[in-house]
């Protein structure tokens, strides 16, 4: 099965900062996919399975950047 | 002889962008340092001798952005 969530990331400005999110979210076991909305931060990260939120929140930090939702 | 010169890049918005135009202007000949300020845009450079502009331009052009004086 595969499973969509939608998070907010703060503080994105350009594509090199939605390229680090993108590439650090998708090291997370299951992730297929990652699409970001610079404009929005809105970051739609497609898995096998659920997420553990803890685990994206860390992905986004080693990005750094931070998770607002 | 070192010489120093002060270009006004436009377009960075992230500590991304100010490593791009670091890495591309750092590869210009004779470039010893580059420092950037964010915040207005300037990038200074050092260099040993006289660097041409047109060099300058595409260097700051590879990296993504726009130098506008």
């Amino acid at each position: 099965m595969t499973t969509t969530a939608t998070y907010l990331v703060e503080g994105m400005t350009c594509g090199h900062c939605t390229n680090a999110v993108t590439t650090e979210v998708s090291k997370l076991a299951g992730v297929s996919q990652v699409a970001i909305d610079l404009a929005t931060g809105e970051v739609v990260v497609t898995s096998e399975a659920e997420l553990d939120r803890a685990d994206v929140r860390a992905a986004v930090d080693e990005a750094g950047y931070e998770l607002k939702s």
